[in-house]
């Protein structure tokens, strides 16, 4: 199983990073970070892209798969700050600030953004030569010009486009995942683009009708955010009923950029389980019902 | 000269991450972070061991030093947060975050990072299968468990040795400098390990004493901040007067530690000129004099 696969190499990760000489509370508080874990939806959109592509350098698709969730983290780490959503839940247990004080939750995203580059960097991979060009969507999905550090920056400038704003703060990694999942298998990313950009949009669109429809129980952190901080939101925007119509509208764009090749029915159920997962409560158009399609992803 | 060739390959990545889509308070809050610069001493460490090592890839020798400065000014960034030393004064100017709120300074720091493996995966070495070996160094002198990041978790511990606390708060981007510099091109990376660590030693026992002696307009940041912040400190546990004399013991290892090569008198003038920058109003032991050099690092 894919899901499987990725909570080995996250493991190995966390157990390189912390060892008898790591401060013991950084060590906890990294742990805390990862462990237990959300859906893994970007490491999993990696890895599945990778193996429609062939695969043939599986440490290095793993590492990255890992890196991918490890820059997820690092950015829910630092998201949760007193300074920013200042959110004292995530995940349904205590924000990383919340259990280990503020300093820790500094260092510690900090500390995952390295460890996510050295999960590439000493992957092993057979192909060296690919290194620099999966790095370069690594970095760049998380850089301060079109990564997830520029998405969060432009909530401290007086004017954002939701769009720009959402392509950066999900949208990178999501993009990240199917075009450099493509480019640890040597396959030109390009063709993998839409794929990774419609699901990422539709991921950001799903967050911001949840934040609306859900309690804290629910959600497993704060909800009804976006109004309190003021934040850009699609529900706020389009109205709850236009964003759960341009959600189904991403989601097919999704599945329509899905390229032709012999992984496309797994992506296919991976996509709609997905959107299944973010918007339980709402009936999909036909044609697009996850429950249609075998669920296991091996 | 060493330092303009710095400069001028920070100023490039300045270029590439503040454009016009990157969010205009993010981009000057960067520019604010790496310009005007200190002294630079990491990158121009790096630099001198691989112009020693024959420097015959004089792009990812830049890149690589490019991308030691952008860590060294993240550290900083962080360093100076409300959460640790919350300083207002960096390099007699305001700090980040004193200057463009806690938010902004949690983001460029968290993009200097990014921003420095970049410089490195980008750099067009020449010689790709030196670029994993090569961040592999950066990543390591920065990560949780050997790196930056573990230093300044130590201060969050109840009890740390100070000598850990030290290799790793400042030793271990010296290290990762010299190592990291020979690595660049081409040679063994251990021979040049002694230099590195006991100029980084030197460096934060300087600043220890610096930070007793001298008050906030000469240091350009507040002074008595390890009392006040009841840091692990060299001049708090050996005196005054025996952590100057520990210094002095630390330049001489790292003059010796200079491997025979043919940049050994350029790497012993910059070592020399150091020890008179951090502590000038101490007079070095006969034979240590930089005076008694040519000054000029070409």
């Amino acid at each position: 199983m894919l899901i499987e696969r990725i909570e080995r190499v996250l493991q190995a990760s966390l157990q390189e990073a912390v060892h008898p000489e790591t401060p013991p509370r950084l060590g906890q508080a990294l742990v805390h970070a990862v462990m237990p874990g959300g859906a893994r939806i970007r490491p999993q959109l990696a890895m599945a892209v990778s193996l429609a592509c062939g695969d043939d350098d599986p440490a290095l698709s793993e590492g990255y798969a890992a890196a991918l969730e490890l820059m997820h983290c690092a950015s829910l780490v630092h998201d949760d700050l007193p300074c920013f959503d200042n959110a004292a839940l995530r995940r349904g247990r205590p924000s990383v600030h919340q259990q280990f004080g503020e300093r820790l939750a500094v260092l510690a995203g900090d500390a995952l953004i390295v460890m996510a580059f050295r999960a590439v960097i000493r992957s092993k991979a057979r192909q060296p030569h690919r290194l620099a060009e999966v790095l370069g969507f690594l970095e760049s999905a998380v850089g301060p010009s079109m990564g997830i550090v520029a998405g969060q920056a432009w909530e401290c400038e007086p004017r954002a486009q939701i769009q720009v704003y959402q392509r950066l703060k999900t949208g990178a990694l999501f993009s990240a995942a199917t075009m450099g999942g493509a480019a640890c298998a040597g396959r030109d990313p390009r063709a993998w683009q839409v794929l990774g950009e419609a699901l990422g949009e539709a991921y950001q669109v799903a967050d911001d009708i949840r934040d609306v429809l859900m309690d804290a129980q629910q959600l497993g952190k704060p909800g009804q955010q976006d109004a309190a901080l003021d934040r850009p939101s699609a529900a706020r925007e389009l109205g709850l009923e236009g964003a759960v119509v341009y959600f189904d509208e991403l989601i097919g764009r999704a599945i329509e950029g899905i390229p032709v090749c012999r992984g496309a029915v797994r992506l296919r159920n991976l996509v709609l389980r997905e959107a299944q997962r973010l918007l339980p409560f709402h009936d999909r158009p036909i044609g697009m019902a996850a429950t249609d399609l075998p669920l296991t992803v091996s």
